[in-house]
């Protein structure tokens, strides 16, 4: 009998914040895969790290070297696509073999990141069950203190990647926004919230719910460039009896 | 010395998807405080049950009846208004006597959802901790096996309560969505997804990760009003190497 897969999400960054359910799937799975840059330990791995069994068979999936690629390349969508291939047939030599893989997601398994792409590759084969986990959002929320949306309040996650405009118009029409994958992007991301006379209302948390999380109004900050960790909350203002 | 207030985020239904750290507050809290409706034990009561401590004092905040109020009336308002001040004054009590209370929230506590109202109450005065929780929809999005947001999907998060040519024009603009406080706003909401559209994309879950949960595409839901635990999700369809 084949094995089954399981996406299982990791929630924001403390140990303590993965889910009951994640960590007994972690603690039984004779497979732990997780995803990590070359030569690294990875994040995920390292969040889940007091609940993987020393005698677990751990598969790292390291993401291909593709910094001299632009994102938008047919060069780079290959790499990555020839990436999630592989890492599918390695899923796949434990799953016929009927083992049982967890496969490690930082946040919620759904919500963007690497798992969906081999949860699509690997569902129609295999028995999948997702476990849902608190987001980055959620986690950074936590940390500002900041209650995110409110009555009838309307939310926008932003991926920081949209060009200026479409995110000043796109900030323009929410009550509350997020504006994730900040990485490079800061800077413009920030000149959006500026633009869209938001500024004083934003905050900028980077490795919320971390040791070393840090909690800022967005306008003090000056960096150009933002950790993986990071994103921008705009909290909505609604109703509030 | 105070006491410290938890907001305790609980997760979307399922008792497994607390965290770690929301379970082992609500072992440690010598209060556990809880919103329900008057005569009910309350959904929040009842996912974090087995959680509970025998010996933990009870504090449930039943929330007073307004059936027959119109939401958007200052009665309405009021009626809010005057509930969350006295259950602010509970939590007072205990926390001025030095004890932790920890205060359950469905979801995730910042997200949406009454917590929030005794929090900016009570942060001022006294020391709190938010403990983020697994949303609704990563729950229903985990049910539904359906990634939400691939890419640069940007994602909008709609309350039902919008009027019908907003959610339209909203659902129109968004590469994926979520509308969430459905109720008897069902009908307009499954309209606005047919008049944007959207309707053969739209999944309707209810009760997402409980025991007794449905997924249905929405163009197969004919019902005119929907429970508490439901909403609709319209899966992204963004960049898939």
């Amino acid at each position: 009998m084949a094995g089954r897969l399981y996406g299982v999400g990791l929630g924001p960054g403390d140990p303590e914040l993965l889910t009951v359910k994640a960590v007994r799937l972690i603690g039984a799975c004779p497979v732990i895969a997780y995803f990590a840059k070359a030569g690294r330990r990875g994040n995920a791995r390292a969040i889940a790290d007091r609940y993987i069994p020393a005698h677990a068979e751990e598969l790292p999936l390291y993401y291909p070297v593709t910094t001299e690629l632009p994102f938008d390349s047919p060069e780079y969508l290959t790499a990555l696509s020839d990436f999630y291939e592989a890492a599918a047939a390695a899923l796949t030599r434990h799953l016929d073999a009927g083992r049982d893989v967890a496969l490690l997601a930082e946040g919620d398994p759904l919500f963007y990141g690497s798992f969906m792409h081999l949860f699509i590759r690997l569902k129609s084969q295999f028995d999948c069950e997702i476990v849902p986990g608190v987001t980055g959002m959620a986690g950074c929320a936590a940390a500002a203190g900041a209650p995110l949306t409110w009555g009838d309040d309307v939310l926008s996650v932003l991926p920081g990647t949209l060009p200026l405009e479409a995110l000043v118009e796109k900030l323009k029409l929410s009550e509350a926004a997020v504006v994730m994958k900040l990485g490079r992007n800061f800077a413009k991301v920030r000149r959006a919230f500026a633009e869209a006379g938001l500024l004083e209302r934003a905050i900028y948390v980077e490795r919320g719910t971390m040791a070393d999380e840090r909690v800022l109004p967005l306008r003090q900050v000056g960096e150009v460039k933002a950790p993986y960790f990071s994103l921008i909350l705009l909290p909505g203002q609604g109703r509030r009896p």
